[in-house]
């Protein structure tokens, strides 16, 4: 067999390790020349492929893609775009497998959540229908961490660090300043669907903080959570409450919500931290303070977790050399093998189990009042938090991340109506 | 002249390197005990000098005390309480004197911002005509970086890093999103009366982020704002707006005063970001993300720069020095001797030029069109956050913070009724 070329794209909300992935990817295939020819870069993820928009990644230097590792966000820009059933809309995916057959792509890597887990399984159901064999691997990434049978997804591990700290770190503020000034803070974070990183937040009960959590998994009952969070400032002077904005009253509405909606229908969020603030406010008088910390959580590159990174790395790495032995139509996953010391190795899953499934967080990682988190849930996420990976830093004091190239190649096909 | 002990406070908002200045007073007095003996710290500031809540610093090992360099936060308290005038409140002054004869205190170190200044020079003036012998020294400190004389306040430098670095990685962020999601992110940074940390953000100009800022000093012009922001996304695709919580419209209200309330009839309070990015989603259409870095900013100790830990460190010492050479009334200050590279050494200043006197940023420094910041502020801005100086994290993945065991001393005197 002739060395084939592989597609390599970044999809969804972007992180501070996805682009360590395709540093991993990019690595391992340039050892392979015999096996993988040129790995091309969707530019915006997949509408980079539908649109025959390809970086062409040979051009970029050694040195920048080791940088990669480093750098946080989408290198090669990503899409929130997501592809349609194979009988809703055949014609896209037809056009993928032209775009790969026009470029000699042979393995198709995706770097991604669910959706495009999804995607990257109909890709290889369709591949081998059309006759045109191209191996599908998904490198899994999502903040959400809801991906199944992997120990975590990366870029989660990284923004669970980030809330850990950064809640730890507002919370000592908050109680140098408790005498006279401001009793109460509020930081907002992640989490549409599923209370991982707010749980995150919940690490600091093991460092004396008074600590409340809101999950989206826990319908809001608003005279138990004042109950709860007077008791701690009587107690302690202070509380600090970590709210995820999926956080929802027991009608579903959004603590947070703000009537738009994105691409997909989602109601766009923002905003619970403010709203929990003024009803502590209201019901109690204590002054208070809210953050709410958005993409700074997700895009924080600079305190990044060091197993995050590694197994980010790992798993596109592991992508490459699974594509290279042959396997189609899998995800390389993380597979815990120890919690204390923290030790994993690499195992993977058919995405057939994959596709359309969303790990939920264990309603056994929950403390029983609702508001905090178990013993079980602090083994699970310790490891993922372990180890600092510092960027280097420039002579201004500022972080060294690098931009890519994205030089396109030439066209072959006609446009394509997307 | 046998040895008096000394008094430490910290004033106002605590900051991620207050704690360092006061490593610097308490570990350079452990080193005269010829000429101080105990160091006893304010509980909560100054209102631990007024009720006598003295913590005995003495009884905290050297190790948590060498900890303290590293830890953000106030470890013995902050208060927001400023004293009134001589005038108007002789018997709090009074207090404070009585106090420090009570416990044979002839050293003041105050570690504060403008507010604490003035109150350290009114002591020292008191104390004269009392006939107590009292040496006040200020040690400065705040994020605001308004005191004058000083190249700048020992907070700041880390809160511009946090911030610069934030705004960088959020943007990176954007820039992978924006084909298809977010275009437009809003930050909003600390600042009510002067836009140091906002222009902290504009720094990412130099590194090929379409950003706009808005600062305090410039009243905020809703038409040309978005002529800017509009241009720049169709140049772009994206626009970053780094906003000081204290842009105000011309009319003089902040832009976070959002004159809605709520069912309760309670004024609805949001944040200056989530207005910005409804004005320009109002105007122009753009998908937007915005976050509120709050107190998560000046505590952000996991990123401080090298050249602010240092100085705070610095002054302490360097305050605690000039007192055993008899100095009296006076503030150590940082002079710049060289931009680049940087280098400084300590001075001095009268507090007689520093009370009541607030340094804002040079019209200079703001960019002619109102919306970004001019060479000469880089300049200024650049060697303050250069520099990491990472603290240790234990095996949990979580920075090692020292919480002190702050035991009080036996009071001597009668309560005091504040």
């Amino acid at each position: 067999m002739s060395a084939k070329n592989a597609f390599y794209a970044q999809s969804g909300g972007v992180t501070a390790v996805i682009n360590a992935s395709a540093c991993g990817v990019i690595e391992t295939a340039r050892k392979h020349p015999d096996k993988i020819g040129k790995i091309y870069a969707g530019q915006n993820g997949i509408i980079g492929a539908l649109t025959e928009n390809l970086i062409d990644t040979s051009l970029e230097s050694d040195q920048d893609i080791a940088e990669l590792r480093n750098t946080p966000s989408g290198a090669f820009g990503s899409c929130r775009y997501k592809m349609k059933s194979l009988e809703e809309n055949l014609k896209e995916y037809e056009r993928l497998i032209e775009v790969f057959k026009a470029h000699d792509i042979g393995y198709f890597f995706y770097n991604g959540g669910g959706d495009s887990a999804d995607t990257c399984f109909k890709v290889s159901q369709l591949s081998e229908k059309m006759g045109y064999p191209v191996q599908a691997i998904h490198i899994p990434k999502t903040v959400d961490n809801d991906l199944p049978i992997t120990d975590n997804c990366p870029g989660f591990g990284s923004v669970a660090k980030y809330i850990a700290v950064s809640t730890l770190e507002a919370s000592y503020d908050v109680r140098s300043m408790a005498k006279t000034s401001t009793k109460i803070f509020v930081i907002e974070v992640m989490g549409r669907h599923a209370g991982w990183i707010a749980a995150a937040g919940g690490l600091v009960e093991d460092y004396d903080i008074p600590v409340v959590v809101l999950f989206p998994e826990v319908e809001f009952d608003q005279e138990k959570f004042l109950a709860t969070v007077d008791a701690k400032v009587k107690k302690h002077d202070y509380c600090t409450i970590v709210v995820s904005e999926g956080t929802h009253w027991p009608d579903g509405r959004f603590l947070a919500e703000q009537g738009t909606r994105d691409d997909f229908g989602h109601a766009q969020l923002g905003g619970a931290a403010p709203v929990v603030a003024n009803i502590i406010k209201d019901a109690l008088g204590y002054k208070f303070h809210w953050a709410v910390a958005d993409y700074l959580q997700r895009a924080a590159r600079h305190l990044s977790s060091k197993s995050d990174v590694e197994q980010a790395y790992a798993l596109g790495k592991a992508g490459v050399e699974m594509a290279i032995a042959g396997d189609n139509s899998i995800m390389p996953t993380v597979v815990r093998t120890s919690n204390n010391p923290y030790a994993w190795e690499i195992g993977k899953a058919p995405l057939s189990e994959v596709a359309n499934v969303e790990k939920m967080m264990p309603m056994e990682y929950i403390s029983e009042d609702g508001f905090g988190i178990t013993a079980a849930c602090k083994e699970y996420l310790y490891p993922l938090i372990q180890g600092e990976d510092y960027p280097d830093y420039d002579d201004n004091g500022m972080p060294k991340y690098v931009t890519m190239k994205g030089i396109l190649v030439d066209k072959k096909l006609p446009e394509f109506e997307m």
